[in-house]
């Protein structure tokens, strides 16, 4: 297997593709000693090791070989009503187990859906900024994206309203609760503002909700969807509550919907692990989830505040930030003129790494912006490695 | 979420897929009592049970958390170097750990090759008849598929030599060991006349292995791609050895292709799971594979050979069918006149199901055959569901 082929031509959906800054990223710090704001990590640490070795066991137990067997290409039923039960109900959700398709991760839902509802050339409106792995998915369908701006509280109602006027988009593509990469959550009014211009025109909702759980202050209250019934998608994971590892993930929405969503999803990978499938079903199950998640939330949010801290401590006037009420990231600004890609030049080899700004605009604009990760690195880490960044920054002021 | 949209439409790439029939049939005996011989699925009882349990107590106890943790989206360095060394390389396919790619079950392998590597029209080349779900997973790209006719012994070099000649097609997808539908080996000088035509018209190769550790007499030799290194992407799985139900198959291919299928994968579902990936390299090295191998062989030949003894005592004159010398399938072809479906509609409320031939063409021919899959059912059940079989059968004759 050598490379003297050119036989082969690369196809041109991947031709536009961008890669990702952060894979290259964690690529360039493989196997060094690194404090890194620039994934979506976890702690390792507080990741719930004993109540999966016991869940495991009993899975394995008394299940049988059934564990290690295929699964529906839907799901194991049982995961998929306690997701509708547990995790989609006390959100205002209102589904039906059969209307909940377990995905590989939720990323595999993002590329369902582009399978099943983009052609090339559709609009995807979302809000700029947005997921980088979102615009990457959809992408390989080759739509035309419509980023909608946000404030502080929330994508703006006009702007969308705006936005669906003078164009068609397929779907509005949006994280309401602590938005990934700002940290934002939709503000109540702003909920409803939002959910008044989506049914004046009848625009279909992709919610993507995986930070839902990492509230460090008021909880998120309902989903956009429990208020927006119809043309609505909603996404969820368990990576980011119990561990992102078992790649279980969830696409619910309408009934009519999920048939297609299940046919794409055979031809991608027939269906998700039965045995990881199983062991979430019983972690749901057994694990006392509040509990759990006050453990995270007590954690995450110390390092959230050790961040703001050296933030308000090392950044030079001219760096703006927000201050995220939950999740995983603080989104900074640098004044426009300076470029982010410069400052991770200098702190890279000083072992500080993090998201460039311009990977979450499908238009590459937030040059001068950065996303920092503060749920993987110490408290300590994180103070040492915002002193190093802010000291990078102003050596380019 | 009601059904009250019509704001969306499916998009043409989901029109045209093809429902796969082993899933509407297994959709229909859910729950009830059924002989199948539909599926591919290995018999539960034959899972390693055991050694599962052991390994994932051995890896959650070893790697703690980072075996909760995302993985790199090419996959667990070590669990890449098994695979080349103790799967590979036996079977004279000589690659790097980097240069194999771990991928959420084969399928996903040739997901991620439709995306890399098919425009809408590009023509694919493939045996006559091939695995349905192959069918379904490229035809996601929109592909044009020149199916290949078969012997015995594997594809016709002819037929594929003149499908290359009046047509481009970008790949040959070929199952030599073992083949799905037809069960049938690649003879050793079949292998040859077929490389030298791959040659000749440096046509690209995906060599897909699911089967070949399942051999109920000769051991297929070495791998097509061992003797045509170039342009191969070769697929492999672990479902049919140790358990569908961990979801971990692998593409491995020429280096400079490798990146690209990466980025497709992370845009896809980010990574395979850390998890089941430490426990499949867990598995692959502790347990004596070639005494679990030589299990399932002994088990499933005697079920093979329930299978054809029961055809033999049972079908009419006019039905002919395959002898396997290993794989999971018997391909059965009855009298051109006839059609499979009207055999499933009387073997069904019988509780008897079988996949129809039809849906392993593209071109929809073969409505007269039919999969028996004889992995799954006890010899027991063997014998009774063909005894019903021919007997529906020949009462439509």
């Amino acid at each position: 297997m050598n490379n003297d082929s050119d036989q082969l031509t690369i196809t041109r959906r991947m031709r536009g593709l961008p890669s990702s800054c952060v894979r290259d990223i964690m690529k360039a710090t493989e196997g060094r000693d690194t404090i890194s704001f620039a994934g979506g990590l976890p702690r390792p640490d507080l990741l719930p090791l004993a109540a999966v070795r016991e869940a495991t066991d009993r899975v394995l137990l008394r299940e049988g070989g059934s564990a290690l067997q295929y699964s529906a290409t839907e799901g194991n039923l049982e995961l998929r009503a306690l997701i509708a039960e547990r995790l989609l109900a006390p959100r205002g959700v209102r589904v039906s187990p059969e209307q909940v398709l377990i995905t590989t991760g939720s990323q595999q839902g993002l590329d369902l859906l582009g399978k099943v509802l983009l052609e090339a050339g559709a609009q995807v409106a979302l809000e700029n900024p947005s997921y980088l792995a979102a615009i990457q998915a959809f992408g390989l369908y080759e739509p035309q994206y419509l980023p909608v701006e946000m404030d502080e509280e929330g994508v703006l109602p006009d702007a969308l309203a705006h936005c669906c006027r003078d164009q068609n988009p397929s779907f509005f593509y949006a994280i309401p609760d602590f938005q990934n990469p700002t940290g934002r959550l939709y503000s109540r009014e702003r909920r409803e503002a939002v959910v008044e211009v989506l049914a004046q025109r009848r625009l279909p909702l992709v919610e993507d909700a995986p930070y839902s759980h990492l509230a460090y202050g008021d909880e998120p209250g309902p989903m956009l969807a429990a208020s927006y019934g119809a043309h609505t998608f909603v996404m969820g994971t368990v990576s980011k509550v119990l561990a992102p590892g078992f790649r279980i993930g969830w696409v619910a929405g309408p009934q009519r919907w999920i048939e297609p969503l299940v046919k794409a999803k055979q031809a991608t990978d027939l269906c998700t692990g039965a045995f990881v499938q199983r062991i979430v079903a019983e972690l749901l199950r057994e694990l006392d989830l509040p509990e759990h998640v006050a453990r995270l939330r007590a954690a995450y949010r110390r390092q959230r505040d050790a961040m703001l801290t050296a933030l308000a401590e090392h950044m030079p006037p001219g760096v703006m930030w927000t201050r995220p009420a939950g999740g995983m990231f603080v989104w900074l600004s640098l004044p426009p003129n300076l470029d982010a890609r410069e400052v991770l030049a200098r702190t890279l080899p000083r072992g500080v790494v993090f998201a460039l700004g311009e990977s979450f605009s499908p238009d590459g604009c937030y040059r001068h912006a950065m996303r920092l990760n503060f749920t993987n690195a110490s408290e300590a880490a994180i103070r040492q490695g915002v002193a190093i960044l802010a000291e990078e920054a102003k050596a380019l002021f």
